[in-house]
């Protein structure tokens, strides 16, 4: 069992990230965080790392809906949507499988959320290019 | 099982916010992401709530860790610590449980940083007040 829904991406590192970024906002879901974790390790760290960039992604009619059925659960969200150099020299984009994270939540009352959320990260990965 | 750990704290909300990101930052966490969840669902939908903020918390090292050993692992990163007023008007803080969440990974070699992890979120609960 995957925790992510995974695709390569044809195309350059910055325009995958705005691709992302466009094909998430289709799907009504708004960017909340952007974390270069390139950027991070070289700050924090002095080492250097590949280009990686952690997008949390929030439907915002959906996170109320969630939160309203079980406060605790905002510890989840923002849902992740990572770009990311592969060891191969493509480009990966994976989101988090939401159907797979909320399997640690038991509320079977989120299982119409998490369906909905995995849909529409589908679909956003169906709009990327193939590599 | 709950994929939380969790206090209530004795406080006003903006200073139990601010106290917990001090305890992050004596573990080593750095907090990366900070979204206002009242302000978001007030801008997004017009829409009243609590006040909830999801602090998204990283030690890099122990991130760069993860990250070698699994890339896709940082779909699952940052860790968060939520603060938040309970239907009961006190202050709950939740930091998710780094061990039930990587139980949905399928890789033993991040047992040992998801331990870690718990150890320090455990530390910075202990430091905040009890309600």
């Amino acid at each position: 069992m995957s925790y992510t829904l995974d695709k390569r991406v044809a195309g350059e590192f910055d325009d995958v990230v705005e691709q992302t970024i466009d094909a998430l906002s289709e799907e009504e879901f708004g960017v909340l965080s952007d974390i270069d974790v390139q950027a991070t390790f070289e700050e924090k760290l002095d080492a250097e790392f590949r280009q990686y960039r952690i997008l949390g992604a929030c439907n915002p009619p959906l996170a109320q809906q969630a939160l309203d059925e079980e406060l605790q659960v905002g510890a989840l969200l923002p849902c992740n949507v990572v770009v990311y150099e592969t060891d191969d020299g493509e480009i990966g984009v994976s989101a988090v499988d939401p159907e797979v994270m909320l399997s640690v939540v038991d509320n079977p009352d989120l299982d119409p959320v998490a369906a909905d959320v995995r849909e529409r990260f589908e679909r956003v990965l169906d709009e990327l290019p193939d590599a």
